[in-house]
């Protein structure tokens, strides 16, 4: 059967949904793999490695042609049209933001897999392109920010005095936000951290840093309803943040709900009280944002209410493109390893009967089989 | 006795001569001190901090009222006519490049101390800019390759497989380069360095790095004059370099020669020996470079041998100046430092029987005292 990768086309995205060495893999389980001439190119694999490694690089592939499309960003509306009915997809689908794609998925009878709806058991985990490019973007935020700081992350005993570690603070500590917190502890900062999961603590102390514990429980005790109380309970974690944040050298936010607008962590009026030269950087800049002001893809600079100097803004976008290289190598090892799971003799035949399968898979027989996208579909 | 501070004015140039923390250790000793308003903003030090530290801020120096002036870069051939005769300026003076504004000095009948000639003795270790401004390039070096470079630094064990550590190779094992040394081993690389000074081997290994022997003992053993022996020599160590260079992700270099060329390390067929991806970062870029083909302030792309992709050499320009806040912390503390060795009871008298004092003269009494620059001064 025929598996194609494509050269990405969303401007500002490097990475491959295949390197030479998933190729192998691919190639070892008896398929067929056509790579597009230039797709590994940003990620540092020319056309000849991939021949070397068994593929067949064409100039442009032919869509119809194809059993198995792998792919980094979601799809274009325009793409599944051209696939043949029955012809499966593997990549990142972003389903509650691409519904139009979902649609024309559903519609061509593609049996699409979307890498966001992998479940999160042991079993799944060399699958999961969430967790392995959070790895690049916690790391990626760490070196944004020391670039644009005006001092040094460790400490310093010179014959010119004692420079003191940066103090970083980390908000949010899924897998990009640990990954933010040992990075700066290895740079030698002082980190310390938060995350509204009580759970994580004992991640982040894993991780070198110190957890900061915010006393919430005065935001559960008044009546209302949920979301009220939610309101609240946001309003007193900014409250009870401010001192932390305006004793940071550097911010990095990392608090995202797949699916939903980021959480609001950081007001202006917090920022302007950080120092002047310190640095913010949101990793959540494209999904709305977890601090104010935030602008995907620049550098904003805001003035400090001491009138000092300025706070910098960076608000993250495409952060695992810009590590092409090994972003790509671990996402492309979850893509063949999804593929893998689905292929037997040479044949791709998702089991349906796998959990695996079944709550990773977007659209299938004419259906969207994911019923939160479902949902979202109907109420358009 | 009155202490200038002027507002830097190269291109470039971030830093400023004193902080208010220096500011306080002057007054204490008795000085007034004068701050161009604006000196500190882009290493972070607002007029007010200035005033509060105890300095007067002014719109202008009035560089003819000063006894004292204290500057990062190199003075402009202009400004010294406007001191008085006799009066004092600490700073940067770059003697070898700058003749014009040496001779100026030296007909003002200015007192001119540079940083540079600060002797390397124990006593005087804390006026010693060279080494404090090294530091933050040697720092800087490693992040500037690490955002780059198109992978990790630190070794990962994921579930979707294992990443090596990225191999650093740093040449150069002074300041700077134990530096970077230091710097990328914190980031998780694995670091190898060279240096032609055979005791570098332990102060490498004392950074973490792993030293790397050349077997350079053949190129003494020719007749020959010392030097053609010393081209052979560089010839034979750019050989025994390449297969080193070859096997790195990032190269740093970081040889140079205070006022001479940088030696030439590596050659641009030993740049396009490496893989598509490596980084190279070359901190001698604005003395000549180590490396051929580098530029000093950008970024050249060199297609690998291989055709499989592109090596990006990063020209190095004004490297301490893009960490402002920490490098003026210590830049000033030097400063202040060699002022204060000349100052007693409130007035400054440079006492000409300190071999401090001695070395760091470059002009006095309408002689230039530095005796490589006065034998420069007479071949121009």
């Amino acid at each position: 059967m025929r598996v194609g990768i494509a050269r990405e086309r969303r401007s500002g995205e490097r990475r491959v949904a295949a390197t030479p060495d998933t190729v192998r893999q691919l190639a070892g389980l008896g398929l067929e793999v056509l790579v597009e001439h230039g797709a590994g190119e940003e990620s540092g694999h020319s056309d000849a490695s991939y021949e070397a490694a068994g593929a067949d690089v064409v100039d442009a592939l032919e869509l119809g042609d194809l059993d198995v499309l792998l792919h980094v960003r979601p799809l274009e509306p325009e793409t599944p049209a051209r696939l043949r009915p029955g012809a499966v997809t593997i990549g990142l689908a972003s389903p509650s933001t691409e519904l139009p794609t979902v649609e024309a998925l559903r519609d061509a009878g593609v049996t699409a897999f979307a890498l966001e709806l992998v479940p999160r058991i042991s079993r799944a985990q060399s699958m999961d392109a969430l967790t392995s490019q959070a790895l690049v973007a916690g790391y990626r935020c760490v070196l944004e920010a020391a670039m644009r700081l005006p001092r040094f992350f460790p400490l310093y005993m010179t014959a010119a005095g004692t420079i003191p570690p940066a103090k970083v603070l980390v908000l949010g500590a899924g897998v990009a936000g640990l990954q933010a917190i040992g990075t700066a502890k290895r740079l030698g900062a002082r980190v310390s951290a938060n995350d509204v999961r009580a759970a994580s603590a004992d991640e982040v102390a894993s991780m070198g840093g110190t957890f900061v514990h915010l006393d919430l429980d005065a935001a559960d005790a008044g009546g209302g309803y949920a979301k009220e109380l939610g309101a609240d309970r946001a309003a007193r974690q900014r409250q009870l943040l401010a001192p932390h944040v305006a004793d940071a050298d550097v911010l990095i936010t990392t608090a995202a709900i797949p699916g939903r607008p980021a959480p609001l962590l950081v007001t202006a009026e917090m920022v302007a009280a950080m120092r002047p030269g310190a640095v913010v950087v949101d990793l959540a800049a494209e999904s709305g944002g977890n601090v104010e002001g935030s602008v995907a893809g620049s550098d904003v600079a805001v003035p400090t209410a001491d009138g000092g100097g300025m706070v910098t803004i960076v608000g993250m976008k495409d952060a695992a493109s810009t590590m092409p290289g090994d972003a790509s190598r671990l996402y492309a090892k979850n893509v063949a390893n999804l593929l893998a799971l689905m292929t037997h003799d040479g044949s791709v035949e998702p089991d349906f009967s796998d959990v695996v399968v079944v709550d990773a898979c977007l659209t299938h027989d004419g259906e969207v089989r994911h019923p939160a996208t479902a949902d979202a579909l109907e109420a358009v």
